[in-house]
C-alpha cells in the first residue's frame, strides 16, 4: 500500500484527522513525572496511551529530542516504538540536503521507525528523492508554513504566482509513487484553498491551530479533500499541556477528543 | 568578537581557507580502524590530528551522525571536542523551523560545541533569529546549493532576480549582529560573483569542489572578498578518503595541504 493510501485508510478507520505533536519540553512536564528517572519518555507514553484511540497520527518534532543531548535520539526511538500500529508515525524533521547526504538522513529517520518525515523543498528534487523511493514511506514537504517568516520568501511572486504554489506544483510532480504530501499552515485560510486546487488528492499536514492562532473551521474546510479527508490537523501544546497537574493525561485526552469532534462536525458539512 | 570577525581572524592566523567536511561513512573507514571499538570517532580524531595545522574549519554534517543511530550524537559531540581551539567548528545541519522550535535546535547545536551552523532560509527570518542572538555564534544560511536541485526553486526568477539573490539580500539584512554567512556552491562559478556583489563582506561557505565537480580557481576568485578572504572552501571525500589504506591520515594531510596551497596561489592573484 502506498503511503498516501495508508493516510486515507488510517483517517477512515480512526474517523479522525487529529495529529498530536509530541514536542515535549522537560520544564513543562508535570512535577509527578518530571522527578522520575525517564521523564520525557514517560510523559510521551502517558500522552500516547491516553489519546491513541482518538488520533490518526503522532508527530514528534526532532528539535525537541536533539535538545535533550546525547540521550535524545534514544528517547525519540522509544517514543516512536510506543505508538500503536495503525497510527501514522510522522517525524517532523524538515530536513533538506544534497542527494548523498539526504540518503544518510533517510537512513537515520527510517531507522527510528517513522512512516513519513517532513522535508524542506529549498534544495529541490534530489534532496527529496531518497525519501520517496520506498512507496510505503512518505515525504511531507513544506509548502506554506504557519510562521510570520512565511512572508519572506514563500509568499513572494514568481512568474505571477507565489513561490509556495510553485512548490505545491513541484510536489504534485514528485508524487509519482503516491507518497508525497505537503505542510500548509492553518494560519493561511485563503491560501489553503489555492494549494488544494493544485493538489486535490495529496495529504496535507496542517500545523498552526491553537497557540499559533490559526482558525480550525477554515483549516478543515480548505485543507481537506472533496471527501473531507486527506488532512492531518496538528495540535501540540494544546493537547500535551492541557493541564500541568497530575490529571494531565486525562486533560490531554479531553482536549484531543474535543478537537477530533470539532473537526468531524466541520467535515460533515463537506464530505 | 563577532562570529564574522572570528572568521576573518581565523583565516588570517591560519593562512588557509580549507574546511574539512567530517562526513564519515563507516564503510569507508580503513579496515585497521573499522574493526576497533570506536571507529567513527577514532577515524575523525586521526583526520583532525593529521590536518589541523592546515585548515580554517571542520564541518561535520549531522546526517552522517544521525545515521549512526542512538550513539551518533555522542560521537558527534566527542568529535567536535577533539577540534583544537582556534579552528572554526561548523555544524552542517541545514535546519529551519518556526521560532519556538528553532530555539530547541539552537540549544541542541550550541550544546554540541559548534561556533556556527548552517540553516535553511525557506521559513524566513524567525527561523534564523534564535541562532543569531549571540553575536559570537554564526548562522551560515543556504543561498545557492551545489546540487542539481538548485535549479528547481533557487534559480527561478522573482521580480527580475533569481530567488537565491533575494535570499542573499535578506541574509545581508539579517546580519545586524555581524554573524551571518551564506552557503554558495562551487558548481556555480558565474553566480558566485553576483552573490559576492550583494554581500561583499559576509563569509561564504563553498561546498562542491572535488566529487561534485566545481571548479576550484573560479570558486576562490569569485567566492572570496576583495582581500581574498572570507570564504571557506569545503572538501569532504577528497580529504577523508584520499587513501583507504593504513596511511589514510598522511594521505588526508597531503590532500589538505595541496588544496590549501592551490587556493592560496589563486588568492595571491587577488588580495
Amino acid at each position: 500500500m502506498t503511503f498516501n493510501e495508508t493516510v486515507r485508510k488510517t483517517i477512515r478507520a480512526r474517523n479522525s484527522l487529529v495529529c498530536v505533536g509530541l514536542d515535549t519540553v522537560p520544564s513543562r512536564i508535570p512535577e509527578s513525572i518530571r522527578s522520575g528517572p525517564d521523564p520525557v519518555f514517560e510523559f510521551n507514553k502517558r500522552i500516547i496511551d491516553a489519546t491513541q484511540d482518538l488520533v490518526a497520527a503522532y508527530k514528534p518534532n526532532l528539535a525537541f529530542y536533539e535538545a535533550l543531548g546525547t540521550e535524545g535520539w534514544d528517547i525519540l526511538r522509544r517514543t516512536v516504538s510506543a505508538i500503536p500500529d495503525g497510527i501514522l508515525k510522522i517525524g517532523d524533521a524538515k530536513r533538506g540536503d544534497i542527494g548523498s547526504t539526504a540518503e544518510q538522513y533517510a537512513k537515520a529517520l527510517w531507522n527510528i521507525g517513522f512512516d513519513a518525515v517532513t522535508l524542506n523543498p529549498y534544495l529541490g528534487r534530489d534532496a527529496v528523492d531518497p525519501f520517496i523511493r520506498n512507496t510505503e514511506k512518505g515525504a511531507i514537504i513544506l509548502c506554506l508554513t504557519s510562521n510570520a517568516g512565511s512572508q519572506d520568501f514563500q509568499k513572494r511572486f514568481l512568474d505571477g504566482m507565489p513561490l509556495y504554489l510553485h512548490v505545491a506544483r513541484a510536489i504534485a510532480e514528485w508524487n509519482g509513487n503516491d507518497n508525497c504530501g505537503l505542510v500548509a499552515g492553518a494560519t493561511h485560510g485563503e491560501e489553503l484553498w489555492a494549494i488544494r486546487e493544485i493538489t486535490p488528492d495529496l495529504p496535507f499536514l496542517i500545523p498552526g491551530i491553537g497557540a499559533q492562532g490559526g482558525d480550525l473551521e477554515s483549516a478543515v474546510l480548505s485543507g481537506t479533500d472533496k471527501a473531507g479527508e486527506m488532512a492531518l490537523i496538528n495540535s501540540s501544546r494544546g493537547i500535551l499541556y492541557a493541564s500541568s497537574g497530575a490529571g494531565f493525561a486525562e486533560a490531554a485526552r479531553n482536549a484531543a477528543e474535543i478537537l477530533r469532534n470539532e473537526i468531524n462536525v466541520v467535515r460533515k458539512t463537506k464530505g
